[in-house]
């Protein structure tokens, strides 16, 4: 192909339909060692706390940034759906970007090596997790089957081969593992330093505990769900964003026939936060959590929600008959679902045949 | 400890508790080579096709070997529940044992190299997989949170950190896939050369192929379940008999709360059928899969079904009810449900106390 670049496109898959979007509170150094795998992408940069300090990008990086006087001028008497001083307002960056993918990272996380010492390209892995169908209605024992060297094994259903659209595909972590602060406080050394050379689906009606550090997913099938909570300053509760939006998203993704992936790729995440701090943010959480569990467990959608906006409309109504009880917090939040998804169309409007139901996928 | 062989005890853990069960038709030379790890467990060899042939068995090892005609006059009229002419026949060892957990290998597999070259005890993985609990009900994204080095991640409800007792380790094979026929044909050189290094938990409400080539289980939760069905000589399908026990003890499993793992230990499956003669020994499996799989995802006990056997009583009436229609072969293999499990409790009556309940074990 002459003319072509053959190792940028290898380098840097649908770059065109992917945006980056990270949250951040410190100049974006950490960019300089991504530069090989992220420069080619488009960098969607939410500023939390101050909005007067002036965040440093790295040269030659292409990105839009938004502070809080953004976000407040942008949803108006909406923005307040959107955390402050929470990682959570990344899902701000959700909302305005208009492209199919997206891949979300901390500003914590650099690049991994695979045992062979080669540096490993996130992105590359994540589009192929998310390209490529998932099958969550029967295990595969050789995990992934649409990985190259690999496939469906004997005794798994022919019906079940094709598989269903990926909708998240949720990477991990070396170094770092992403513990709780009680686990953090009983094993302060622990590293994770065992690279399993594995993607897998997460079986239709299995939750699990989405970490946002590295997470890609197709906002076309699942944006509207990928709300990150309300939490951070003026809330009881911090480090259960990325939580709430993985049970919702997974909840929301079994009701619709999308699958979700976790596994490769891997990054480095270099900094554990402190036990202590943590153990303040997440102790209401380390409590309600054995309530929302069950309550995501337990929920069914109706047939009548068929795109992921209508569903987190309903969840949104499930969380205030539901979890209220638990804690007045959970009105607030309820609230603020519903604020997120009239945001996210105002800045979405529907196109005609545009707007993705379930039936067009599977 | 002065005395004791350390060494032999770490390459040989439980071994009064363990017995191995290999079905063949030749002679066990393979197990030179599994010397190292397996001399110090007692054998259990079920040797299949014309008794009349002599099975040699490398020296030293401590074995019992059952013929045709001793399984002919151990079962009496009831013998006919027990494959002929098929990897099935098995069965028959797990039933006349006497140990806590059933190792089953097939003569065609060997010691495997993890990827710094380390021969692998599958025994000493195995044993772990089972003695560590199982998770179920949440997916841990660290995988098996009971491995060294690794624990549950946050977001894991503290409720199920306890896990469920394990009644089943399946292990996988590098080397040649345990592909059907038609993969088998259309991917003929297609090799597993991916070392996973992962264990994990099956949640429950989901369905895995389970493959005897390599697997570990605990007699005492789900030996009675653990029924590798009616096949080979004289019906009508073959080389389904691991995936029939699979789904029924996974669905036994998951109504009794105990939990089934998947990944390590690998064994080197050195040699790949004929791909012909499977796709005749399959055809008709390869269609009944079809009906089989909804047929256990949708099976629900009932709350009387309070052991392996009774679960599996229950199950050999659904499958009369449900599976005749599809063909009368499921007629026959209902009754032979009954018997083996008329056998199995003739052969291992139970204990006061001993019958193991889903209660005595949550």
């Amino acid at each position: 192909m002459a003319g072509y670049n053959l190792e940028a496109i290898e380098a840097a898959p649908l770059k065109e339909d992917v945006d980056i979007v990270i949250p951040t509170i410190r100049n974006l150094d950490f960019l300089e060692q991504w530069r090989p795998f992220l420069k080619h992408y488009h960098l969607i940069i939410v500023q939390d706390g101050d909005p007067s300090i002036n965040i440093r990008v790295p040269e030659g990086y292409d990105y839009e940034l938004y502070n809080r006087n953004d976000i407040n001028r942008i949803l108006g008497p909406r923005a307040n759906c959107i955390s402050y001083k929470d990682g959570g307002c990344r899902c701000f960056g959700f909302m305005v970007s208009k492209k199919k993918y997206i891949y979300t990272i901390d500003d914590d996380c650099f690049v991994a090596k695979d045992p062979s010492g080669k540096e490993i390209n996130v992105i590359a892995q994540h589009i192929k997790n998310l390209e490529t169908p998932s099958t969550p209605h029967y295990f595969n024992t050789l995990y992934d089957p649409f990985r190259d060297g690999t496939d469906f094994v004997r005794g798994y259903p022919f019906s079940l081969r094709e598989g269903v659209p990926t909708a998240i595909s949720h990477g991990l972590w070396l170094n770092i593992p992403d513990y709780d602060a009680p686990t953090q406080l009983v094993k302060p050394r622990e590293r994770n330093i065992r690279y399993v050379d594995a993607v897998m689906t997460i079986p239709k009606g299995v939750l699990y505990p989405m970490c946002g550090m590295n997470l890609a997913f197709n906002r076309e099938l699942i944006g509207p769900a990928m709300y990150f909570g309300l939490m951070g300053e003026g809330q009881p509760i911090s480090r259960y964003d990325d939580m709430w939006a993985g049970w919702a998203a997974k909840v929301v993704c079994d009701h619709l026939g999308f699958g979700v992936k976790t596994g490769l790729p891997y990054v480095w995440h270099s900094k554990a936060s402190n036990p202590f701090v943590n153990l303040k943010k997440e102790h209401k959480g380390l409590h309600w959590q054995e309530e929302m569990v069950p309550f995501f467990q337990n929920l069914r959608l109706s047939k009548e929600s068929d795109t992921a906006a209508k569903c987190y409309m309903e969840l949104s109504k499930r969380t205030k008959e539901k979890l209220t009880e638990v804690d007045p917090y959970f009105e607030n939040l309820a609230d603020a679902m519903v604020a997120w998804i009239e945001a996210w169309e105002e800045l979405n409007p529907p196109v005609d045949g545009k707007d993705v139901k379930a039936s067009d996928k599977n």
